[in-house]
């Protein structure tokens, strides 16, 4: 199964708003058994990983009778893009099928049931909570109608991000930023707050090596409540105005600057509730329908990130230690803008992995 | 060799002034080899590790003849405490010596060459790093005259080690907790700022499990510019106040107040500098010539630990990062105390180690 949970990964982002789904197909036959196939849900659209996998078989000249299909996902039963998986597995002949978690999505449930009336044995749970770990983005998606959004923060053992003076300087080693243009390559619109934009003046661009030629760089989502008057100053607003949304108040939408930059191509967004508290929902549920965005990764700075946690709308934080002290007080956190709370207030994550980037710790986690 | 990197691991503490040391004796007759003898130097003055090792295997009933010992560190080659191991490695009849590292002192050295001409063959190097690493405590004995200091932190995501109200609230979680108990168990003195010692009241006892009946608690040790001139309103100086040494300004050590703490059996000790800026080194130094120490703990706080970082003190960081977000920047990072720093002065180090306790993520670093 942890075979398959990492073939799963290789699908995150191409598959929403499908689950991303590994497969391996396992010949019993002898001792422990050995992986004779291997699948994954490759993009929306595409063979389910059952399928995928079986394919794979079939490919190798390999007979799946008998054997014992892993899959971390319920196999589908229902006829959506693809004929449902339970299909193809009888057919198939494949022995048992060992399931990681169970469907959430009732249209596609009923997998287990349907194998086992075809005398398929079945077990499920086996990983359950890196299974679902894997999909919980899918989850959401199911669940409400917000987008999946990822905060990365990368911060010295002191939780800096950056000096006082606010300059544009690495905190993280090449490595990790190699990490970071590997998940903007993922994600449907990279989201900063305005402090970001004036400090970094970032491009926000996914410049991971080997992209596809027809790669469609992630909107940039920028919150800010004084809508840039200078727009050619900034990378983003020069660059690719048309493919850059600024969230703003209701009002600084409304004047005429707003207009100017909306002749540009730029979209600006109202949003409800004043300057720093923001209905962020909002805006993350416009990208969704409006869109076609499905998860975004949130890039700062400490406050805006801050907002986005204490709102529960940080879905997963990619965390990168740094092994390096600042040593400043008045240099910016990684998440601020709260008063008043003591270590009973804190907003609590778990760590479902970490992993060395270089010199640094990434820690990759889930609210509590 | 990373078994024996594992033994050598349980003498710290017990075998200063002496390097940890661990050996494994391995049968290569077969295939890639059994380790078939187990030893580490347990404490100073006992046997070294590979005569514990090789006492393993008599006792086992194993003829070393012509087998292979992997040792973290060169074998000596002198008469100290006890007789050179090479010798011992020698009249065994082992075949083969694999070593981490050479022996940095020049008193113990020249095992290899003392081996090599009795027609032993010795391989050198292996795992060099770790091993070196393992031994970073002896290599500092032998090269200055400081104590070797362990930073212990325990941050949020965001660096804070307390709210801004400084009450004493648990950041980490029970089992990190545990983990500081028993490194309090293997250090000679435990260190912290006053303003730990004021907002928080510790005791600094190490309370693990299993602690022999003879067991001594660390000496306690508090830098501050304000001696207390309430004693008996601290668990510390109320409960064991000939343990603590108070280390502080010239003029405060002259005092009445100084006179009548060192009459309750308390040190006062002063340290040239004033407040903020003490020769801490002084103190260091005076802790090993005086009282025997090796191996200090620093557990903050934030400001004094910068201190000691800055000055070069910091020889090992226990970090624990606790996954929680506590968002106020007015709350004490875990380092602070610099200004007028950007991102091109920060103080650097290399994760050595990295594991989970319960929740959290417990890093143990080296300065770079």
């Amino acid at each position: 199964m942890a075979r398959a949970i990492k073939l799963a990964e290789q699908g995150k982002g191409p598959t929403a708003p499908n689950p991303t789904v590994g497969a391996v197909l396992v010949d019993t036959s002898e001792g422990d058994g050995t992986i004779v196939a291997e699948g994954y849900h490759t993009r929306y659209g595409a063979l389910h990983a059952e399928r995928e996998c079986l394919a794979d078989a079939r490919s190798k000249g390999v007979d799946p009778r008998g054997m014992t299909m892993y899959v971390t996902l319920e196999p589908c039963n229902h006829h959506g893009k693809t004929p449902p998986c339970t299909e193809a597995l009888i057919e198939a002949g494949v022995a048992k099928v060992v399931v990681g978690t169970r469907d959430p999505n009732p249209v596609a449930a009923g997998g287990v049931e349907k194998l086992e009336e075809h005398g398929i044995k079945v077990i499920t749970g086996v990983l359950e909570e890196e299974c679902r770990d894997l999909i919980a983005d899918f989850l959401l998606w199911q669940s409400s109608h917000s987008t999946f959004n990822i905060i990365k923060m990368a911060a010295t053992l002191d939780g800096k991000i950056a000096s006082r003076y606010l300059r544009p300087e690495p905190v993280s080693s090449p490595e990790s930023f190699a990490r970071v243009h590997e998940l903007r390559a993922r994600v449907d619109a990279v989201v900063v707050g305005g402090g970001t934009l004036r400090a970094d003046n970032p491009s926000l661009t996914c410049r991971a090596p080997g992209l596809d030629p027809d790669f469609r760089q992630p909107y940039a989502v920028v919150v800010t409540s004084r809508l840039p008057d200078n727009p050619d100053a900034y990378t983003l607003l020069r660059d690719r105005p048309e493919q850059v949304i600024l969230w703003t108040t209701e009002a600084a939408a409304s004047t005429t600057l707003a207009d100017e930059l909306r002749q540009r191509g730029t979209s600006v967004w109202p949003l409800p509730g004043g300057p720093r508290c923001f209905n962020l929902s909002v805006g993350f549920e416009r990208l969704r329908y409006s869109l076609g965005c499905y998860t975004t990764l949130i890039e700062g700075g400490g406050r805006f990130a801050l907002q986005c946690v204490a709102h529960g709308l940080a879905d997963e934080l990619i965390h990168f230690v740094c092994p390096r002290i600042l040593g400043d007080n008045q240099a910016p956190s990684s998440y601020f803008g709260r008063q008043d709370v003591t270590m009973e207030d804190t907003m609590d994550f778990r760590i479902i992995k970490s992993e060395r980037t270089g010199p640094d710790m990434l820690l990759t986690m889930r609210p509590l």
